[in-house]
């Protein structure tokens, strides 16, 4: 055991998680304490030192030093692990690499930096022989890092698909639910302080990639970064797609999808963020508003989900207490670095042309004879084989709603299909697809 | 680290849960080994060597040294992790001890054991600075307790409910899904190998009650054994409880239940195990068939769940080679016992009788004018008072049924009002009665 009696943590950035972590660590540090060691707040670095002076008076937290420059925190050789909550990309990469360089701990729920350059800091952590620990980078609270790290360890992960995005979820119940459009679930998302003033990152997908991304470098040992993780958005999705999805059984989620195809050490990877349907009864298509889900089949635990919050201060915070707890453990027992940098393979992410899905496709179209003849032909054409289609609510005297359900079939074929069905004399409009999973669970 | 190559298992009881094991460590050796280190199936412990010799000559385990008594295996020091799979209390006892003792890891998945003599093993680990990991003890290859003794470590468990047991849920999802009978929905639960010749533990709540206990402990720092742990089955629950549930908006499930009241080293427990009505969006309410799920809340984590296989070769694999993964990073880096016994407190565990709920009763009555009135008479003599009541079918000529929904009320005042409900001249049969959890999440 380490010569210490206590383990000295320090927040850099004391916004909504950095305050999350802090009102976690105070409000349960009898808890904390007797279950593995005193862990103490002992230092914040803001350069709003007067609010975090405010805050850290409301939480009793009288005796910790605030410094109002990063630099100092990592200069004080009494603090043993950092928790890095600032955000963003290279102030935080900044501070990471100075304290692991420095011997410290660092703890982070930074996706954005992560799902860049996450290899780069945990190359520099298992150099200084530190822990990175970032638990809080994907779904909040959901203890979905360690589960994938070191419970399922044993598994072959064959994919994962998550609900890693509140808002979006959040938007899509209501669509679902009440029947609004998705400029009106937006807009209650944004008053219910859901969803940003700029929404893009969340709804065109960006925010699930990252999360996805992270997800994939631990399951698959092989790195993603974010610019490996095609992202198509939801704001496409109408309310008639919610309809016709019900009456199929089916519910639309926005999902971020990894898959390893191949065995054991070959093979490659899919990583991917769009909307799916999904089958009633899959336990994803169960989890409603802005709660996140992640599920995960493995070759020997066959099906799990792990459910929870996804953001918000508190359940964010109990993720970095988590991970701080084991990080002290390690400070404790003199084993720092015993589960660094998993990523020793390098297998290719297939291109999205190449991805196989089931796709559901709506077109509106003139209503005259032949436009059945005129579709099927443009799918025949681009190989796109049909599961089902149907015509269904007439739009206006002389136009009609046509869906279709494919077989499995590659994104560049369905892209071709709808591209000459977009041309075609009776089509008015192509509304859109959405990819189909069929396997229930 | 330590100074090995390779970490050396040895499986005692070579059975559904042993051979799982194996078959894991064996089919996942490569991807194991590139995760952790290099951990070999070196010997195993059966009363039947020759069946034992064909499952791991069929698994390619030519060079695994083959003990018919457990005694040699624990004197082979060689092995550093045994894993327990025999089952049952009193030889897994021995083994256990006698292993630690010898100074080797234990892993194993005995939750009769563990929810009678954990504390007493614990004990045993931790005198000889050993560890005892159980993680497949719990809800099978769903990594519930790495999640409570670490990564939720942070929070003040608030409550835990699981659906802790495959079989019960089977039954139960058969019977609402598909109407039939309790004893038709066994049958079929007994074909199909989900329920055994003699289904008592499964069905009264034992073995739901065994897992709460383990999980109590550890969320709420104070030992629960199998004995604190009340149950009722799910043998007098018919047809009708479920078309009546599915009208109010319930699913009925079998659930282990485990509360904490009071503030942080404080208070007292609540735990047990019986059929709870919850409301249709609840994320248990959707877990079907034989799957297992446990649902948390915490001070800080708020509402999280688990959810997964609760038993099988393969899942229960999955968690025992998880264990034994964690057991070899301990081993290598030289942090064997970094988490021990974590019962430090000592809380009361409510009388069931003290228990407050919701509660649903369905009584058949000969029907006259005044029913209702003699029925509210009694329930208002015993203190519980009414949130709903309604006439449902007709039974015969002379016959009816009523339900009746009360507010929150102690267990003993419920059976206080059936006592003197069943003694009315007017009450044909109490049929039963159900807990009721109304709060939506």
């Amino acid at each position: 055991m380490a010569d210490k009696t206590e383990i000295r943590v320090g927040i850099v950035g004391l916004g909504t998680v950095g305050g999350g972590t802090a009102t976690v660590l105070t409000e349960n540090a009898a808890i904390i304490a007797s279950r593995a060691f005193p862990i103490r707040l002992a230092a914040v670095a803001d350069i709003d030192t007067t609010r975090a002076r405010d805050f850290l008076d409301k939480l009793g937290q009288k005796s910790t030093i605030l410094y109002n420059d990063w630099r100092q925190m990592i200069d004080d050789p009494t603090i043993d692990i950092v928790v890095e909550t600032i955000g963003g990309i290279n102030l935080a990469r900044e501070v990471i690499s100075a304290a692991l360089i420095a011997g410290k701990t660092v703890v982070t729920a930074n996706k954005d930096l992560l799902a860049v350059h996450g290899g780069e800091l945990l190359r520099i952590a298992g150099e200084h022989e530190n822990d990175l620990f970032f638990e809080a980078s994907v779904a909040g609270g959901i203890p979905v890092i360690q589960a994938v790290k070191e419970a399922l360890a044993g598994n072959r992960i064959q994919s994962i698909m998550g609900i890693l995005n509140g808002t979006t979820n959040f938007i899509l119940t209501r669509m679902s639910e009440d029947g609004t459009d998705f400029a009106e679930a937006l807009a209650e998302a944004q008053a219910l302080g859901y969803a940003e003033a700029d929404p893009t990152a969340d709804v065109e997908g960006w925010d699930a990639a990252r999360k996805i991304a992270i997800l994939s470098s631990i399951a698959f040992n092989s790195r993603v970064t974010y610019d490996m993780v095609p992202c198509e958005g939801i704001t496409k999705i109408s309310k008639w797609d919610m309809i016709y999805a019900k009456e199929f059984g089916y519910v639309i989620k926005m999902v971020g999808i990894a898959r390893h195809q191949g065995c054991a050490e070959e093979g490659f990877i899919e990583a991917r963020v769009h909307p799916l349907m999904l089958p009633a009864n899959h336990p994803l298509a169960t989890v409603r508003d802005s709660y996140n889900a992640v599920f995960i089949e493995g070759n020997a635990v066959e099906k799990t989900m792990f459910y929870g919050r996804g953001a918000g201060a508190l359940p964010t915070g109990s993720a970095i207490v988590g991970d701080i707890i084991q990080a002290a453990r390690n400070i404790m027992h003199n084993s720092k670095a015993r589960l660094g940098c998993t990523c020793h393979l390098d297998l290719p992410v297939l291109p999205l042309d190449e991805v196989v899905s089931k796709y559901y496709i709506r077109v509106s179209v003139y209503d005259r004879v032949g436009v059945f003849a005129s579709l099927s032909a443009a799918l025949r054409d681009s190989n796109v084989s049909i599961d089902a289609a149907m015509q269904k609510r007439r739009i206006s005297a002389d136009q009609a709603e046509i869906v279709i359900i494919t077989h499995k079939v590659r994104h560049a074929d369905i892209l071709a299909a709808l591209s000459i069905i977009e041309n075609l004399d009776c089509t008015c409009e192509v509304c859109g697809y959405i990819r189909v999973e069929n396997e229930e669970s």
